[in-house]
């Protein structure tokens, strides 16, 4: 069994640990020497050179990602070809593309913010207008992590993207939807095999810094019963409505009217699932391998009571994050801590800390001191 | 930080999952290519060949091991140029030789069976004489797993092997122990780092078949309060007595007159620890590169009142595990299966599985179950 993985980036590289444990071989195809996953790197190529793509997955027995950039002419010639491609083209095209996705969810009847599809300054002005002089701008491609997302009161605001988007070949339009009025903003996971079985972890809470995932709790506080379940809902729809494999993240705003809105979705493993690595029976990143080589999923029930998340951002001030280990793990001999390999830079995801127990408040502390001991 | 690993069985293979989330770099000096732990070899060579080894300890920041067969000559030169060895061999000598272990837990003054030093048969009838007519049989060296160990009857009936001792350039006598009449067979797991720092997981039963482990359940039924006290000071006492680092289990018997005795000492991760890998905050093989590095060691505590490991011994009569997959993973999704990629052969340890729970029966029904439907 081995299972290839295009992209070597922190995802690729949590998969490395379930893929030893089950005795699956993982094969990644790396962006360049040195990445995150680099130790399981098979090939250094691009992701939109097609013989590149093409020759490496010729050599495992089902594809699958660490990103969701793989262009769909890629994509395509490589189902046509008979390779097993998990998530496919077919779901993909809505982790690549907002505006198809909230066409789609419309279709689907779920829950989404107002939005609209505008190819122009005045597009923009008359969705403001009607939108009390704001809203939020995204572009349908490229975007993460806070890229390519805007929130604008004017409609020129967003003159430079149009700008772009005219001038580049592929032309296209771009995302605009209302600013929601939200409390939190809360994340489920799901997996999805292709013989149709679909499991999810509890409900969590995730909480972003400019525009970046900062903290995830698991369960979400003050979650059970109507939210979870409905949150619930709505991922199984998603899942099954674009017929995703794999891990499917959906990102959803809880409004302060104690709606749902699906915000964003993720095709992978996705940061509001890496607190499974210590906190569930089974992490996101084995559940992502059993689902793409569908296997029968397993269970995902927690550990603990509550786990917390804390993504180190950036890194230390000088050094290295192993450079802060003795005092990091003196003071918290509880969490677990996830180095991913990369050099530190302002705003890069460096690796994550999870703590898990019985008071979230205790918990909440461990994982917050523990990461601030490690980039301090 | 790199750690050098010498032998690349399935105790290196599951470092990598705890190298890899720790962000430290796990370097395999491997017996041969397609070893469990080949993702992580660096080289193939052989663990006597001395130039072998210290060419790969110049790569490394510190040495350890996946067996402790590596020479003392070997390992005292390492020690000389200045490598850190951990274990180190003034501790490894007494998980290599039984007799000098014997010598050393008497001076220590720590419970063990009654035992003497054979260097013919006239000595070992003198030792039936004095213990009702019957005794177990020890090579010093090279035994695992049950080999090298015989319950004998009459003293003629290790002719045999003091045939083989006086033939070889060592010489050397075997270790002759009365046959201890125990209700049961514990193991106690502790880490020791080299700064000092030690720590204990809590006391678990081991049960053998054939001489060899089968299955684990942690913790030790019936063992809280004086049975764990003991096992932890007793384990404690060996670890700072024989001044080992890294992991240590301490396989002990309880005898029908519930004291406990030392029966063999193993220098590092342990076939009874493998349940702490889905059953503990820490998992041996993380403790033990922790240990190794002189990093603060984790928590021990358990995410189930019980964990049951059952080893995967032999393996499926036709196919391969993963051929098993669907039927095990189906019927037992809240079970972890470990694959150590090694090709089914009678009595060989191909892998583990893990289940944990509330209550006992429970728990071992689904990793007895899901054991079975891998092999059957």
């Amino acid at each position: 069994m081995i299972v290839g993985v295009i992209g070597g980036g922190q995802l690729a590289r949590m998969m490395i640990p379930a893929a030893v444990e089950l005795g699956i071989e993982l094969h990644v195809l790396a962006e360049a020497e040195g990445m995150s996953a680099g130790l399981a790197a098979v090939a250094v190529g691009d992701y939109r050179d097609r013989d590149a793509v093409l020759a490496f997955a010729d050599t495992v027995d089902v594809v699958t990602f660490d990103h969701e950039h793989v262009p769909q002419e890629i994509l395509r010639e490589l189902v046509s070809r008979g390779v097993a491609v998990h998530p496919g083209p077919d779901a993909l095209q809505y982790a690549q593309d907002k505006l198809l996705m909230r066409e789609k969810l419309a279709s689907l009847g779920l829950p989404v913010p107002d939005w609209a599809r505008a190819s122009s300054a005045d597009e923009l002005a008359d969705f403001l207008d009607d939108h009390g002089g704001r809203a939020v701008v995204k572009t349908a491609r490229g975007g993460y992590d806070g890229k390519g997302v805007r929130v604008v009161r004017a409609a020129h605001e967003a003159d430079d993207w149009f700008t772009a988007l005219a001038e580049d070949g592929n032309g296209g339009d771009l995302l605009v939807e209302e600013l929601v009025d939200f409390s939190r903003e809360l994340a489920q996971l799901v997996a999805r095999r292709p013989s149709g079985e679909v499991v999810a972890w509890p409900l969590v809470e995730t909480v972003q810094k400019e525009g970046v995932c900062a903290e995830v709790i698991a369960p979400a506080p003050h979650s059970a019963g109507r939210i979870a379940d409905l949150a619930a809902d709505i991922a199984f729809a998603v899942a099954e409505g674009v017929g995703v494999t794999g891990v499917l993240a959906v990102e959803l705003f809880q409004t302060t009217d104690g709606r749902l809105l699906v915000n964003e979705l993720a095709m992978r493993p996705h940061n509001s699932g890496h607190w499974s690595i210590d906190g569930s029976t089974t992490s996101q990143f084995e559940q992502h391998l059993r689902a793409v080589l569908d296997l029968p999923l397993g269970a995902t029930g927690c550990h603990d009571d509550w786990s917390v998340m804390v993504n180190i951002l950036g890194g230390p001030t000088s050094g290295s994050l192993e450079d802060r280990y003795p005092a990091a793990l003196a003071a918290h001999p509880l969490v677990k801590v996830h180095n991913y390999g990369k050099s530190p830079r302002p705003g890069r995801k460096i690796g994550h800390v999870t703590a898990g127990g019985t008071e979230l408040d205790d918990v909440s502390y461990e994982a917050r001191a523990a990461a601030a001991l490690l980039v301090e």
